[in-house]
This record gives C-alpha cells, structure tokens and sequence, in this order.
C-alpha cells in the first residue's frame, strides 16, 4: 500500500510504556486521523509485543526500526545523546534527517529531543533559534503559545521568526486562515514591558499586513481570552506561564476533590454534576493537541508529554501529519526569508543601496 | 486616643466608590485587624457622606485628609502625576514622606501609583529598585511572589535584594520564622534557565544560611505545590505569571458555571456542592491579603487591587500594620547591606583589601 509520507514514532519515551504509544498508533490508523504510515521506533521484540496485542503486526501502514537504547527522563541532554547512539529518540530524528520520514514524534526526554533535533536536523535557512509550540485551550476554542521552553535568553529578532512560525503552525494545526498574532507582555501603555517586547513590538509592525496579521500587545490577564490566536513569548516566560498554569489546574482539581469528599450530600451532589466536570475536561483536554513542534527545524519533530496515553498519541500523531501535509518546512522557509528582509536593519539596507 | 502610628488610606481609587473603602476601614476598626489610626484621604464631602453612613465620624481613630482630584484607572502614570497633584493617592503618599502617616494604602491606578511611591519616597539606601510583593494561596497555605511588576528589567542583584526583601515580608504577613526562598526558572539541570537566572542564583546560594534560607531553584510546575514560601522571580515574568492564573481561574469558573447552568439536575448537584464550592473560593481567597506592598522604599505603600471589596481593603489595612509593627523598614535597611557587603564582587573586596 502507497503511503504519501511516513511518520517516525518513538514507541520507548512513554511513561506509559511502549503498548501506549503502539495503542496510540491504532487510533490514529483506525480512525483515520492521518493518511500517512508510521514507523515505530524502539526494541523489536517489545513493538511485536505490542502490535500482536493490537492486531497491527500485518497492517499495510505499519513498520517497525529497531532501536537498542532508551534515553531516561532524568538524564541530561548532551551526555545521553552522547552516550546512547542508538535510542529510539536520536533514531526516530535520524529518520527524519535522512528522509525516510516527514517527522518524528517522541514523548521522551524533552532536553534531549530539543538537542538532538537542533544538533542533527539543523535550523531552517535564516532561522536563528528553533522554538517549541503549544496549543492551549481558552473558553470557547484554543490557542497556540511559542516559545514554550526551546530558547530561554530570546532576542527580538528571535521573537519577530516565532511570529511568522507560529503563524503558519496555527494555519496548519487549527485550521485558520488568519490568526490574529499578539505579543505577550505586561501592560501596553509606554513605558511597561521590557527592552525585549519594545524592540519585538516595532519588528512585528513592520510584518504587520504583509506576513502575519499582528494584533498586538497582549497581557496575562487576556490569555484565556480569545483576543488573540497566536501567543509570541520568550522560552522562559513561555515554560513558565504554561507550568503554573498546569500547577494551578491541578491544585484547583485537588481543592474540590477534597472539599466534595468532606460528606455525603457534597458526594451525592457531584454525582448529579458528574456530566458537567467531564464537559468542562473535555473542553480542556490537553490529549486534543497532544504534541508540541519544533518550528524552524529543518525537520519536523513532535514532543508530546511524557505522561501521554494513546489519544494524546494518537492527536501527537494527527498534528505531525497535518504539519507534513502543510508544507511547512517550505513555507516556513520563504516566509522567515521575507521577514528577514523586511526587518532587515536600514543601514545595511541603505549601505546595499549605495 | 493616642494610637501606635497611622495609616493613610486612599479613599478615592475603588472601582467600588469611597463608601466601599470607608466601609473597609470600618471593619478594621471594629475587627480591631490593627492598632493604627487611619486616616482617610479625598474628597471631604464623599468622606463625611461615607463616614456617617458607617457610623464612623466620631470614631477617634478615624481622621479624613482633603485632595480634590482622583486619577482615572487608565490615565498613563507620568502624566497623570503631574496634572493631578492634589490626586488622593499623590496626597496619601506625600503623608508618608512627611512622616504623618507610617504607610499608604491605595486601590488607585497602579502605574501611577509605582512612579508616584518611587519618585516621593526614594528606595531605601543600597536598594537598586523596589519590588511589588503579592501573597498567592498554595493548597493548604499562602506564599510571597515577587517582583509582580515594578521592575520588569532585572538585574541579578535585583532579584538577590528581592529574595532578602520577600523573606522579611514572609516574616511580617505570613508569620513564618524561616520562609524558604526559591528562585523560579526553567529546568534546574545545567544549561537550562537563562544568563539571569545562573547568575542570581549563585548570588543568591552566597548569602544563604547568612540572611535567607535559600532552598534553590524552583519551576514554574511547582508554584503551587509549597516547596517553597517565597518565589523570586523579575518583574516581566512575575506579573505574567500572576495575570495569567488569574486568567485561568476566572476562565475555568465560567466553564464550570456554564456547564452546571445545562440542566437542571446539574442544577441540582451544584446546590449540594455550595459548601464545598464556597469552602474552595475560600481557601484561595484573595481579599485575605488584599494588598501588594511596594517594597525597598523609603516609606511603605501597600497597592490594593483596583475591584478591592471591603475585606479585601480591610485586609489590606491590617497587612500595613503588621508591616509597620514589624518594622520592616530598619530591618530591610540593614539585610540590604549585609547582602551587599557579602555578595561585593570579589575584585573590589581584594582592591579594598590592598
């Protein structure tokens, strides 16, 4: 059977253990999530394993890469690359770098990933730092936040290329044909911010219209919002804001938890709002975007959680596919070209000149 | 009656009106939340309407101080200080400066209200820049973030001097003998974090068992999780951080609220649940400490937030106090020294010493 393009998947990062990421695997072949084949990466006799339990060992979209190696989740990012050549992680990029597959998806060690993407598959032609995408949920729809944690010290000119990726990432992932991009900061009058947004904020004008639809300076207190589709941010603030964020969901889960457990009538009353927790999780589900890219990568490599069970997997997998099917290595490439010289500084424009 | 110090009380900037304020001052009288005086600054008319609907005007530690004008929410911080120099939050200030008054206490526009405390009241000798501290529930207890916006272009040493500031504040608002300091980053093995954060931190691990109890790096996955009870962060982030849980919260009650309000078994169950639902919003109260004190100045001024209620302004009252009796300003004048002197850079103290 002809497949358009392969997807390389690392069935070893999971904590959930390689049968997640292959029942993962089953989803998205079963419910037709993407039309592209999957290579599962890892030890050969556990994907056999799992694809016996699956009924997938003679599925015609299917294959197996054998990978000794397993890179922890605690191990430090250039010592494991160094130490284990042959992990499913470096193999599953590997695989992407020699253009056997469109893209990678692993839920292994994030530091690791980011290092072995960066170091083998290389930026994109112009790009200065590749950044990690992430989709969130916002009341009645969602939202794509980069950087989330790839590049911590940014530069303006960093954050002008996360503009137009994140752009074309939100176009491909969420389906839209002009997301409205805002920058975060803290308080839109003069004087606010940092020297980071002041300088980032004229950039994104200057793009403004041509490349991306800029809508601006945004705050904290606007995130959940809707104001915007795309959230530009520096890695640190992004990785930041996104843990607190989950730290607090999980506190609040916990506060009513405990509160409802106090006596019977609360239990009984959250019997009766069972329907309405689910909805509102289901509005949250963070399994729907299950993965988040590297953009500006001269490859496609999805993280997901490490934490992932098979829909998140199964979603991981869908976006990887959407993304390959996007064209966005191409686009990104032109797109980053004409930001670079619209923004290009104007005394090396008028030196050109003379 | 003769009373320890006074506070000064900016009647004006409630989003709720004047009454609303007076009626926070009326519970901190009657709720005896401090020893102070207070004295309550605006316009003369709306104070005695407000004191005498609250039974107050005879009250002998009440006292009211005229300022004709208010600065609106929105006006932009420098200008709004120079048009409006008989603005109720200018005069509360000035009240301090003067020394009739031991702290501020103001709801009114926070820009104005930063530029305003830092250009009358000067940082305290040694203090590079002052720091917004908020109080955030944890699970089962509260901890200190700062800086939540005054600075939001940190250097190393401001985060050093933020860290011996919040403990000092954790002593005086929290009541805690030895809070655990942290300093919030992303990722705490090597290469991860930023130029700021690696250099803070190694100032920060210097003055350590000496003037703070420094319990290391934490991430933004742990904030509500009580590893630590006072979070060091700059100004950017720390504001972001605060809006965008703020944002969260708000954003999740509307979806639970939502969800409930389908039918009417729902309906129903949420009856049962009021207690538990009641006992949550509780337990994270934010009127509980419903002021941010400005700290590393010359005098102390407390932001309270703009829709402050009246416990929350009550509240806020009874945090100036504490401050005040803990005497914050001489103990901050001295820790900022000895920080200093211990984290001089070693090139001068060998200088000094030749």
């Amino acid at each position: 059977m002809d497949v358009p393009f392969t997807i390389a998947l690392d069935a070893m990062g999971s904590d959930l253990g390689p049968d997640e990421v292959v029942a993962g695997a089953a989803i998205a072949l079963k419910k037709r999530l993407t039309p592209a084949g999957i290579l599962l990466v890892g030890r050969e006799d556990e994907l056999q394993t799992a694809l016996k339990k699956h009924k997938l060992q003679d599925h015609p979209r299917i294959n197996t890469f054998h990978a000794s190696e397993v890179i922890g989740m605690h191990e430090k990012p250039i010592q494991s690359l160094k130490k284990n050549k042959d992990a499913s992680l470096v193999r599953a990029v590997e695989l992407v770098k020699l253009g056997t597959c469109s893209a990678a998806v692993s839920c292994g060690n994030t530091g690791s990933l980011m290092a072995c993407s960066t170091l083998r598959l290389r930026p994109l032609e112009g790009v200065h730092k590749p950044a990690l995408a992430t989709v969130w949920p916002s009341k009645d729809t969602h939202f794509v936040l980069l950087d989330a944690g790839a590049n911590p010290q940014c530069k303006p000119e960093h954050l002008l290329q996360y503009a137009v990726l994140g752009d074309l990432y939100a176009k491909a992932a969420l389906g839209l044909e002009k997301p409205r991009v805002g920058l975060l900061t803290i308080g839109t009058e003069e004087g606010k911010g940092n020297e980071l947004t002041a300088q980032a904020h004229e950039l994104l004008k200057s793009i403004d219209g041509e490349l991306i639809h800029y809508a601006g300076l945004i705050e904290g207190f606007q995130l959940f919002d809707n104001v915007v589709d795309v959230v530009v941010t520096d890695g640190f603030t992004g990785n930041i804001v996104l843990k607190s964020c989950e730290s607090l969901y999980k506190m609040l889960k916990g506060l009513i938890k405990e509160e409802v457990k106090r006596n019977p009538l609360r239990l009984f009353g959250a019997g009766c709002l069972a329907g309405a927790f689910k909805n509102t999780r289901k509005r949250l589900d963070p399994d729907l975007y299950g993965g988040a890219p590297m953009l500006g990568l001269g490859g496609m490599v999805i993280k997901a959680h490490g934490s992932s069970n098979r829909n998140a997997i199964a979603n991981a997998v869908r976006i990887a596919g959407r993304i390959v099917e996007s064209e966005h290595r191409q686009q990104a490439t032109e797109a980053i070209q004409r930001a670079n010289q619209l923004t290009r500084p104007s005394k090396k424009r008028s030196g050109e000149e003379s």
